[in-house]
């Protein structure tokens, strides 16, 4: 491991084209949090709220918005920025611990001499790289991953521990595969003959776009026919599941266990939160953002935030709950009525009578 | 890779036994799909929907069943058959690109002495054959596969890689495993004694029947005593949890991300669609469908198809859905009520005052 | 595989500190369940269901709760003790088939010279042990295992195949991790610029508490800065997904398929059921309990029962779901209310005519 020495402030405000507030030559040798930072750590902090919070550590430096950054004048040194989550990902970048993949290929790797390896490839011990495959400059393959026949993957990836890269899968440059993940698994598809059920062969496979993030364990099956799609820049968190022939489309943001079955598409910019879900064969809209352990059960043809199962705009949902909450007022006001009738249908059934 | 040469398309229809409408002497040289279809490939539509888009491809060549085989007449070619799905299966199975696994022990596995493999049995580079472990004729072993001591592997099993199954699980012949599935873990099982959770120490096994398919990254628990049981011919897609002692009938398809939870048993034929769910200690009778997302938190005692959490049948479910959507109604019609019988009130106490 | 000769039922009595009723000779060569039990297996039963349906099996002995004792008269023998499910967790481990990884260091095992084994490490085939990773005294490595650089591990832990555990993860003492685990892959962060998500690189850790157990294929991620933290003596089922920066409290049981999103902090005692999860940013109080499949959308503040997507308490939930019921009665009597005062309102007409 490899560790960045401390740098003053304003080295690091000219890494984020930030501007420094106090202090220029403050050291900073690392980054904390809103809930725990050591001297000498620099804290972001987005919003009024995080930044009330940060204030009791008092950090060494903070990171703050334009529109906050005269509110760190108690703390020693503050970088303001346009954008600071984005100069906090530049910083986390450049305090990054770097480790680094043996150069080459480790002698106790598996490598098919049919294979076809890029420049600067790195293949750590005990990866499996089957005749045919291909893998891009500068890609590194950590242990335990598999590559299978006739896979492309594209340059400077990042596969780690015990991937599996199922055979003609093809993958864009740049993509990230966290441990365990399974790309190109059979899809599930079966016909059923006098009770039996007959596996359908899957034969198509799958295509990752370029910048694509796959999560630990997240399972993409290969299509039946075709191809299953991963658009450019997707991001997918762990333990997703992806349906044969499904084809998500760029910019997706899908976060933990979050499952898309056969045959569904997104348009691109579709959200769906943890736990969510798409049913087969529907259409989605782009932009469309599906809250947490809702279940798509038909096309969405415009944007709009869905929740509940069946998923429906949430603003729906939520006046469907809110309505719920009114049931018990109802039955009490229901059964006041009934008696007022009663009382006014006797008092009629008097005066009815006295008047005859 | 080995792939078919084109093929006639009376030679195709041999296959599946059906019968050519059109010009049997064209050559098909792979599957499309009703979205996407290349000169030369045969494109299977199963319903009126779905030839009707397939028409739109202009495609070489239809699969078709009886009873739309006369629709397809501006196609150059038909095969038409009673089960178009079945026959699909075959003539992918027919096209299907052919890997093959290295004869034989590749020198890079590593096979116990003491392991007792039948004939043609391969085992690729990396795998982890234990002593005791048995493996049936024709069987198939993917890199990175882990197979425990005292193991009993059928025959003509595929077993793909970073497949891991414990000590003592017993599989019958031609399962299937895809990748990253665990089968044999141990069940979560805690005795809680003053505040800390003592392990319950999960001695039994996995019994798992002929002809099953196990998805990638599902998992399987070993009983607490006795075993965990998926029976013949049953389909387990990705990220499915089966929880120890349960006991699945033969023949279910459980879609991805289901999951049954510790002891429960399930009837033959059941289907759990994808992120359906079985609490713990419940039968679930055959035939019994489960709808996405679905709990089922009770017995099922009768055969039907079952939504919501808890889950219930389905027009129930449906039904108070809908009822749930006329109380906005309710509620305007009650203020109108009420304001009616206000006003009798008031006529009524006037009438009975004049009368008086 | 080892297995225990039999023993009598006075010496296995005396392991859980019970004592025999009938006779103490018998022999007793295992433990089996109140469905299936063979001649010479003890059966445990904790209650009277469970009791009346382990007397069908007429099994050789019986381990009760000692207010059942006596009614296993019929059976030849019966320990009796105070818990039983804890004397059953000894049993089972005394009859555990045991079976043992090869000493030391396996030959074809990738250990690198500058990681520090302790004393009765023992690393199988196939495993991948970087540099300055440290393994505690008497810790088991299965086959396929990852442990990255700088990972700190210790001692009597048990890894399970194909385990990954990435970069300066620490992992406490006894802690047990099912095969295909991941522990340290990147948090799922990104900052959306001009319609490109840009990762934000991970660069904290993972801090496991002694006592852990870890489920298969379940994932817990590193922290953004800071640490994801799983508190002593938790258990974690199977593909359950732990977002970053997390920190589960000490002794909270998690079923298959929870899951946490990022940054959320539960109290010590906390139990999610099955397919339960927490939103991110969230408290959650000591002792809460979350139902099967609920999604707990806020803060927690007070231990409780909680369901249903939002959660909320759960006698809350049932009754909101038992008045939903109630609607269509709704429905129909206010149907009925409204032709009584329509006839009132006639009626009354009637009367206030003729009265004129």
């Amino acid at each position: 491991m490899q560790q960045k020495e401390p740098v003053t402030l304003s080295e690091l405000a000219t890494l984020v084209n930030g501007e420094v507030i106090g202090d220029p030559h403050i050291l900073i040798s690392g980054i904390g949090t809103i809930y725990e930072a050591r001297p000498g750590q620099l804290v972001m902090a987005e919003d009024e709220r995080k930044l009330k919070q940060a204030l009791e550590l008092k950090p060494t430096a903070l990171l703050l918005p334009f529109e906050l950054a005269d509110k760190g004048a108690e703390v020693k040194g503050v970088i303001k920025v346009q954008n600071p989550r984005l100069a906090f990902a530049r910083l986390l970048a450049y305090f990054a611990p770097q480790y680094s993949l043996p150069q080459g290929i480790h002698p106790e790797a598996t490598v098919s001499p049919k294979a076809k390896l890029g420049k600067n490839v790195r293949v750590h011990a005990r990866a499996v790289i089957e005749e045919g495959a291909q893998i891009g400059d500068g890609t590194w393959i950590w242990p335990g991953v598999y590559i299978g026949p006739d896979a492309v993957i594209g340059s400077d990836c990042l596969i780690y521990p015990n991937v599996v890269i199922r055979e003609r899968v093809t993958i864009g440059d740049r993509v990230i595969i966290q441990p365990g993940a399974v790309i190109g698994s059979d899809g599930f598809g079966f016909v059923t003959v006098d009770g039996v059920h007959h596996k359908v062969p899957q034969i198509g496979t799958v295509e990752i776009g370029n910048d694509v993030e796959i999560g630990a364990n997240t399972c993409i099956d290969r299509a039946t026919v075709g191809k299953t799609v991963i658009g450019t820049g997707t991001k997918l968190d762990n333990l997703v599941q992806i349906g044969h022939n499904a084809e998500i489309g760029p910019y997706n943001l899908m976060a933990g266990m979050a499952g898309v079955a056969g045959s569904s598409r997104t348009g691109e910019y579709v959200t769906l939160a943890g736990k969510a879900g798409l049913a087969g064969h529907l259409t989605v809209a782009p932009k469309t953002v599906v809250a947490g352990g809702a279940i798509v059960a038909s096309d969405v043809t415009e944007p709009g935030f869905l929740s509940g199962i069946p998923a429906r705009p949430h603003r729906e949902e939520m006046r469907a709950k809110a309505t719920m909450r009114r049931v018990p007022e109802l039955i009490k006001k229901q059964k006041e009525l009934e008696r007022k009738v009663a009382e006014l249908t006797e008092l009629l059934e008097r005066l009815s009578a006295e008047a005859r």
